[in-house]
């Protein structure tokens, strides 16, 4: 049994005692029932999936993927590819949005180059793990993006980053990417498992054009049709219309929900990726929370259809785990919320009347 | 001139050159352009209120001001009286939800009893400022709740403790508020101001039942009609159906104002405070942040009338700031981001394509 079956193997549903116990709590606490909204019920999900109605809290690890996308030769995206390098050098030097987050919330950051097109295994970034499965995936308007040999290995990479993360004390996983055109394979991927159309899931990405957005639907349609017999299958279509931080994302997802982590999901390609491992493991979204509406093309649209409510929606559209980072830091203060606050009993406060 | 005048003299339209400034380095920054969405509004908009086109930080304070309400007489609450004076003292013992937040946070907790039924002075709670206004407003479905005289004074708390915080280094000021059956209040208040009908408005505050929701609606229907002719003018009409509390909030808007301060405003209660300042000095909404939308009432149809986008929208609706203080970490974290993400050129990250 690999890594996968045994980490599919783990996964059980989240426990709804814990998650009662952990709303009488909230019940008893200085404010009018419910009164905290949304925060409420993200301490009762962490409780559930922490199977721990005391909801206690470790530290929060954010993990970002980074990988290229043979797709960018379609000319689908603002950005050229070397971009892709140059930001895991910026992320791991201190400087991308993400790693100001990571830093001013205190969360450790988990850098892994999951096959970024140029190598920078000699230039020795601080924090980077190398796991490249190659040097960019395959182009998947003319081809399957990745084998599902290489689709799984990817998701075994992110199994490995969340279990690294848990042992090293985190009991919040945030995921996030980076890798030019990524948005159009995360469209692929869920107009491919969601049945909603192209049209209307695929954004600007980083800032492409009018023509370039043509191109994108277009390539999107394109590779929908060349596919259509891998979409009987989860794992085979994560492999022709994937990426490798997208499985990797993915294997997070699961690696997180195996060990009872919380795993916050981010914008709209970690959205393409939850989807993906929600398909290999149905079921599995009871454990994710999702961190934001992002402004990107359809992902309003996809979370209404998946029936998720995210916790923050501040029109971002960057990625990289910018929206996770943000609603992790909500969900801590729910959770001191939880820990902290003074029951009607302990303050002396009167209880509702009749 | 008395402080009132004085303040509402010193306030400037917040200083757009300052925002485009800020927007520019936003650009510079390695991210699609706009894409932190929200978060890049809200760096102009505090460069712009500060007059600051580096948008500097100081510390954060969340101000919350306490008090009780005639109205509450009518049966207009789920809670008695006496649970006002209870979470005074749960708020300044750290076991209320505000103050678990600003401890969490790093936001010094300003806290002033302007008008509690129950006197507390003997007590020797922690960090109370007590500038007591009466022991609760009158009923205002009977009398105006506060003569003018009162309610300019408590105006000036509000001043003053915004000019407190700004002297220990806050650039930040929350404002929330306590007061059993103020939400009659505010619902009467943003009625008045904005000409929706109280049905509309009024909510189940801290979860009033059918009957206490139609005494509600009722009763602040015949509060407008009771003062019409108050209504005309602005501080006439705070006097008539506001509380001490809502008017130290609004108080608090224009000292901030006033100091160059940005006021992020809390939920319901607090909007209603926020509406009061803007009739005294029109434009007053620039230099405001609206923390969240409330599930009181009808927040959300006010917030939209007063064309206003909050930063959080989490069901939330406990009041004491605990919304605001939410917004304010997502605020002190778009201004990390705006200091210290790198740009395309310190990074040698490529632009965009053509």
């Amino acid at each position: 049994m690999g890594l996968l079956e045994e980490t599919l193997a783990a996964i059980l549903p989240p426990d709804e005692i814990a998650a009662a116990e952990a709303g009488r709590q909230l019940d008893s606490l200085t404010k009018p029932r419910g009164s905290l909204g949304h925060l409420e019920e993200i301490v009762r999900r962490y409780a559930a999936i922490r199977r721990d109605p005391e909801a206690r809290i470790g530290g929060g690890a954010l993990c970002v993927f980074v990988a290229d996308h043979g797709v960018a030769d379609e000319g689908v995206s603002a950005y050229p590819q070397a971009v892709t390098a140059q930001m895991l050098r910026n992320i791991a030097g201190g400087g991308a949005a993400v790693s100001v987050l990571a830093r001013r919330l205190g969360y450790r950051l988990w850098i892994a180059d999951v096959g970024v097109a140029a190598d920078t295994r000699d230039e020795a970034l601080p924090g980077v793990f190398y796991r490249r499965i190659g040097a960019g995936t395959r182009n998947l308007a003319r081809e399957p993006a990745m084998s599902v040999a290489e689709a799984r290995a990817a998701l075994e990479v992110g199994v490995e980053v969340a279990r690294g993360a848990v042992a090293s004390g985190a009991t919040l996983i945030g995921i996030g990417e980076m890798g030019i055109a990524n948005s159009t394979s995360a469209a692929a991927l869920l107009a491919a498992f969601t049945g909603l159309r192209p049209a209307r899931l695929a954004g600007r990405g980083a800032g492409v054009d009018d023509a370039g957005m043509r191109r994108k639907v277009a390539t999107i349609d394109r590779a929908l049709k060349l596919h259509r017999a891998a979409l009987k299958d989860p794992l085979a279509t994560l492999a022709a219309l994937g990426g490798f931080e997208i499985a990797a994302m993915a294997g997070a997802c699961l690696g997180g929900a195996a060990l009872n982590a919380p795993v916050v999901v981010d914008g709209f390609i970690a959205t393409a990726a939850a989807v993906a491992a929600e398909r290999l493991c149905p079921g599995l979204f009871a454990h994710l929370l999702f961190g934001h509406r992002s402004s990107e093309g359809g992902h309003g649209i996809a979370l209404e259809q998946l029936d998720v409510r995210p916790i923050m929606d501040l029109g971002m559209r960057l990625g990289e785990g910018t929206g996770a980072a943000l609603a992790m830091s909500v969900i801590e203060a729910a959770l001191a919320l939880f820990h902290e606050m003074a029951t009607f009993e302990s303050a002396g406060v009167s209880e509702k009347i009749g």
